[in-house]
């Protein structure tokens, strides 16, 4: 499968022509945001929970502290959950207030947390994890000793019912408006990296490794 | 009131250190952030949408078209929400796997949305919007004409129950851990402007004005 199904839920319904159903498109823009927002409901009242996570093939993972209540809420009472990552690319700048918009690439997925009981899954979701949010870095660390593992929960989620919705390319005004005085355009906008802070409590002689440089 | 009461749904339980709960705290992630998350749930099931926002006062306002299913089915069915935003400053790299972090600023408030009818409230709520996206840019553009007013929904959110979660600084190592030939410190991360993209079609002779330089 190379497409996921449109359901009702994953349907884009307003300006569908923004939307995509591809893996493709939607595990890249999953693979560069830095972290998701996990919305489930109790009773009725809705929650979320800005976290981190990664993929790896067809399953998103997040984790955190067993004693995390909202990891505990939606492993323990198998809450369905909406997953979402948005991306910001730009501000677009038409001739009318109406039509001015944003550029951004944006995921929406459902379903269910699993408990990730397997050693060697959990093990390999911590380091994707890890290399996801700084490559190279997990070869260069101390890898968890077993009371951290012990305190740490991971969760996964079949990624089956995905859709993305994405906007580029610069304004489009209506007829009579391109004859005013007025710039239009895109300004783009990027998350950089910035320089490297080090820790004062760094070691004497540690160098700044490749992968950081 | 400067300071928001912590509620059951608002009190940070995790990391309870990281929590704030004042106005000027709260106001100025909302302040800088490109657009928030909301999510709702019907009849048990969660959904989440990315839309640009803006703050005025002690109320949220977001807006969107009004053939938009999800503000019909909050403002018509009264339903409860959950309003995100997230800042991300930095990637927290410590000597162990464990402590690896994220340097982050995010808020959550709980409210439900009111339909805005005052024309008053409604013209300053796009001002300010267009404002927050593009300082300066209001005063530039060609207003909504009626036509377009009648397309476009405004729904507000008293600022009543809202907290903030934040992280800065560098590592927290096991003290054991600090004698490690491990690199550690911040990554800092930020959202910058790029080098403007002007319309291929824009009108001859009109220049990039001041407030976009």
């Amino acid at each position: 499968m190379s497409e996921f199904p449109k359901t009702p839920r994953t349907s884009i319904t307003r300006l569908p022509k923004r939307g995509a159903y591809d893996k493709e498109t939607i595990y890249a823009i999953l693979d560069e945001a830095l972290y998701c927002t996990l919305a489930y409901s109790n009773e009725g009242q809705p929650f979320q929970i800005p976290t981190g996570f990664c993929r790896m093939g067809d399953k998103l993972y997040i984790h955190g502290s067993v004693g995390s209540f909202y990891l505990r809420e939606i492993s323990e009472k198998k809450l369905p959950v909406s997953i979402g990552v948005t991306l910001i690319d730009g501000i677009v700048l038409a001739r009318s207030a109406f039509h001015h918009s944003v550029n951004y690439r944006s995921v929406v997925l459902f379903g269910k947390g699993e408990v990730v009981s397997d050693e060697d899954e959990l093990y390999r979701a911590l380091e994707v994890f890890t290399n996801k949010m700084c490559p190279g870095r997990w070869d260069d660390i101390r890898k968890p000793n077993k009371k951290e593992w012990k305190a740490t929960l991971v969760l996964s989620f079949d990624l089956e019912e995905a859709s993305a919705k994405i906007r580029t390319g610069g304004p489009k005004d209506d007829e009579e408006d391109y004859d005013l005085d007025i710039w239009a355009g895109v300004l783009p906008l990027k998350q950089e990296k910035q320089s490297l802070i080090p820790d004062p409590a760094l070691k004497e002689g540690v160098e700044v490794p490749d992968y950081l440089k």
